[in-house]
C-alpha cells in the first residue's frame, strides 16, 4: 500500500496559499520526498509528515519552485539534530550548489548526507529497498530532467489459516517456505500445492511522478503498470503553442500519456497561474482519460 | 512616514504560519526589503507589498532563516518579466552563492540586478537615495552580520500660507527657498525672519533593524534616534547561557540595548521555537523598556 501527500502543485509565481510542486509518499515505512518547492518543511508538518521518517529525497530538476525548500528542510533537519543518515538524489549539479550552499552559512549538516547524481540521458534503477525500487525516466526540458518511478517489491503470499488448520503435519517452521511460494511437501515425499495454503499477496503498487516535461511519448513502457501517475499539466489546450515552447505539458497531452500507459488514475499538477480555475484543465484531460484528478495541496491518496 | 510591515519573525525551524526572518519597509515610495526567510514571496504578496515599488533587498546575514526566500523572489521577478533595477546589498558570500543558484537553473534575471557587498568590519553608509539613507551596523554573531538602520532626510519647512498672505511683496518664486529655510529679503533689504513665514516639517524617522546578536553595546550610538527598533530576541533570561553561546540575545538584553540608545519603541522577534507563547519574552523585555511589542506575522505599524 503506498499513501501520497501532495504538498504542492502549482508552477512558479506562487500565490498565498499555492505552494510549488512537493509530494510525500509513504511507502516500506518511508515518506519519500519528490520535489521540495519553497515553504516545503511547512508543508511537511502541516500535513503530518514525521521528518524521522525521511530518508530518501528526490528531486526532479533545478527550476526553483521544484528545489528552494531543500535548502530549509536539510537546515532544519540540522537544527532538529538528526543523525541517521539522509540521500538526496537529483541531478549532478545539485551537489555544487548545495556545497555553496552549507559554505554560505558555514554550518555541515549533523547527520550523514549522502548524494547520488541522477544522469538525465536514460532511465535506469536508481534505488533498491527492502520493499521497493526507484527509477529514474529522463523527461524533456530545459534542463536535465528525470521523473522516477517507485515500484513495491511483490509482498509474501498470505497464509491461509483454514486450510493449513486441515493438515497438522504442516508446523510452524514450514510457515516461511510457504509465504515464499514453495509447496508443503512431506516425509514420504508426497506434496500439497502451496495455492491450496496460503492466499496471493496484494498486488504491488506503482507510482509515476512525471514533472517537469514536455508530450514525451518514451516515458511510456516505464510508467505502465502505474496506479497511479501525476504528470504536470501546466498549460490548456488553447496554450498548447507555449507548453511546446516552453518544454511543458497540456492537461490533453497528460492524459494522452495516462491513456496510453493504461495507469490506473492519472493527477495533474503544476497548473499555470494564468489560469482561475484549474477545472478547465480537468475537464480537457477527462475527454481523452476519464478517471483524472487535479491536484491539490493536501490531498491524500491512498492505494 | 515610515510604515512596517513585519512578514515573518520566527528562528529556524518553522511551524506552520510561523514565517521566519523578512520584513518590509515603506519610506520614500520604496518597499525595502530586510532579510527574506523562506516563503518571503508568499508573505509579500499576502501582505500587499507591491512587487514593482521594490528596488533594495538587504540581507542581514547567511544564516538559511534569513535568507532561503531569497532566491525564489528573485525568480519570481524574472517570472514576472521585470525590467527595472534590482539592488541587493549584503555579505560579500551572498554574490557567490547566487552565482550559483543561477547557473544550476540556467536562468538569468531579465533585470538589471546590482550586488552590493556589505563588510561586517565597520559601520558605514551604504545607501543614499533621495529621501533616505541606508546604514550597516556590524553585529556579533556566528557569521557575518549587519545590522540596518534606515534614516528619512530632512523633509522642506512646510509654508504658512496666513503668514505669507500678510506680505504681498512675497510672490510664489520665493516659496521654493522659504522652503528650504531661507529668509525673505526685501528689494530694499530688509529681512522677514524664515520662522515667521512657514512651520517646522515633520520629524524625520527612523527605523532600525538589528538581527542576528548577542547582546552588543557597540551598536547603541548607531541606533540612537530610531523612532521604532527591531531586536531579536531569541532566548528567554533563562536561557541566557545559550544564548551567549550561541550568539544570540535575551529579551532582557533586547530591551536594555533599546533603553539605553533611547529609541521611541521596541519591536522583539525572532522568538525560538521552545517557548510556545512569547508573552513571557514580552514581560521579560517590558520590565526594562516598557514600550516593547512582540512581533507578529502581518503586523504593521506606521510611524
Amino acid at each position: 500500500m503506498m499513501e501520497l501527500r501532495i504538498l504542492g502543485c502549482h508552477s512558479a509565481t506562487p500565490k498565498p496559499g499555492e505552494f510549488p510542486s512537493a509530494q510525500a509518499l509513504m511507502t516500506g515505512n518511508q515518506w519519500l520526498l519528490l520535489d521540495a518547492g519553497e515553504g516545503m518543511q511547512m508543508q511537511l508538518r502541516r500535513y503530518k509528515v514525521k521528518f524521522g521518517r525521511i530518508k530518501h529525497i528526490f528531486i526532479t530538476h533545478l527550476h526553483g519552485d521544484h528545489l528552494y525548500g531543500l535548502f530549509g528542510l536539510l537546515s532544519t533537519l540540522r537544527l532538529l539534530d538528526r543523525r541517521t543518515e539522509v540521500h538526496l538524489h537529483g541531478p549532478e549539479a545539485l551537489k555544487r550548489l548545495l556545497d555553496e550552499v552549507f559554505r554560505a552559512s558555514q554550518v555541515e549538516p549533523t547527520y550523514p548526507l549522502h548524494f547520488h547524481a541522477v544522469p538525465a540521458d536514460a532511465p535506469r534503477q536508481i534505488l533498491d529497498e527492502k520493499h521497493f525500487t526507484v527509477h529514474s525516466v529522463p523527461l524533456k526540458h530545459r534542463l536535465p530532467t528525470t521523473g522516477y518511478v517507485i515500484r513495491e517489491k511483490p509482498k509474501p503470499r498470505k497464509l491461509n489459516p483454514e486450510a493449513i488448520a486441515r493438515y497438522p503435519e504442516i508446523g510452524i517452521w514450514a510457515y516461511h517456505k510457504l509465504k515464499a511460494g514453495e509447496d508443503f511437501v512431506r516425509d514420504d515425499g508426497s506434496v500439497i500445492p502451496n495455492d491450496e495454503l496460503t492466499l496471493p499477496p496484494p498486488p504491488p503498487r506503482q507510482y509515476a511522478y512525471m514533472t517537469d516535461t514536455a508530450y514525451l511519448p518514451d516515458i511510456i513502457p516505464h510508467i505502465k503498470g502505474s496506479d497511479v501517475l501525476y504528470h504536470e499539466a501546466t498549460f490548456a489546450e488553447a496554450d498548447a503553442a507555449l507548453a511546446a515552447k516552453t518544454l511543458h505539458s497540456t492537461a490533453r497531452q497528460a492524459a494522452t500519456i495516462a491513456r496510453d500507459a493504461g495507469v490506473g488514475k492519472l493527477i495533474i499538477g503544476h497548473f499555470s497561474s494564468r489560469y482561475p480555475d484549474p477545472r478547465l484543465l480537468l475537464d480537457e484531460a477527462r475527454a481523452v482519460f476519464p478517471d483524472t484528478e487535479l491536484a491539490a495541496e493536501g490531498k491524500t491518496l491512498t492505494f
